[in-house]
């Protein structure tokens, strides 16, 4: 079956600081005429980073959208214009002190695809170097430092509350899972 | 630290079909204010089908947001009141045609917590008895089967583009993978 969605005109509602909203009119595949609402963000890049000692770092940082905060691996917006593998690097060493050009992807997904085209890269990274964390001037954030044993209880309970987060620990116990 | 965000003032951008944009001005931790853009959703359930030949069904959707089409887990919207259980039962028969009332939760996460507050439950589905699909008026799919070997392939290759199924598939090769 042909499943594409022409569009017939498109509106522009909204610009903004982190995303735009637009109203796509589509053509349907039978023919018949739609709405589409669609939210524009740049993309995204997301750290699964592990210690020397075989910790992994998460932050706790509260999301306006949810109203409460939300532990997640550390991660970050693309600038405009910037690599994905450059902002991952970036983001770790701002938001947790720690350096690395050792990055694996995990993957890259799209969160919402339902009205967001927000597409989050997910790396891997290992080898890391101790430094200082900078922080964005509206940032703020907690860093936590969890066992492999805490992240396989915390999959398993299934209390982790963010995707990037679930599947970022989710490929660490297929991947690294030494307790086994 | 005390993380939390204190609303000062709301701004409604757009009020539509699936989403409403509001835009909060906030006071941060450091008593500075900032603007959040908020994408309000009601939410969503997705479901992890394995059929009797222990194949998973997948369904292929255009999705206006990214312009292409996305290899997905069945899911679809929370109604206004909906059980997230019964909205899991009723979106994989609607999809599908496959019922069944054996639902296991996996978990429950925000796909884009940076400004949306859309939460996902998904769920594994077994004992599926065969019936006949129904989809709404504006939902075209083409449904597909995977093995669990494919999979396998699909999450190691890392071309699984969409969260919710990423997580899904990652579930299942935590928990059902025979072929090790």
């Amino acid at each position: 079956m042909k499943l594409s969605e022409d569009t017939i005109s498109k509106e522009v509602i909204y610009k903004g600081k982190i995303i735009n909203l637009e109203k796509h009119k589509v053509k349907l595949p039978n023919g018949e005429t739609s709405e589409r609402e669609i939210v524009l963000h740049n993309g995204a890049v997301s750290i699964l980073a592990l210690t020397p000692n075989n910790e992994v770092i998460v932050v706790e940082q509260f999301r306006k959208a949810l109203e409460h905060t939300l532990i997640e691996i550390p991660a970050g917006k693309l600038e405009v214009g910037e690599k994905r593998e450059s902002a991952a690097i970036r983001e770790l060493e701002e938001e947790t002190g720690y350096y690395t050009e050792d990055l694996t992807l995990i993957g890259e997904v799209y969160g919402c695809p339902g009205f967001a085209n927000e597409k989050i890269s997910i790396y891997f990274a290992n080898n890391l170097k101790e430094g200082k964390a900078d922080l964005d001037e509206d940032e703020f954030l907690n860093i936590k430092k969890l066992s492999i044993d805490e992240v396989k209880r915390r999959v398993s309970s299934g209390h982790i509350e963010d995707a990037k987060t679930l599947i970022a620990f989710q490929y660490l116990l297929l991947n690294y899972n030494h307790s086994k």
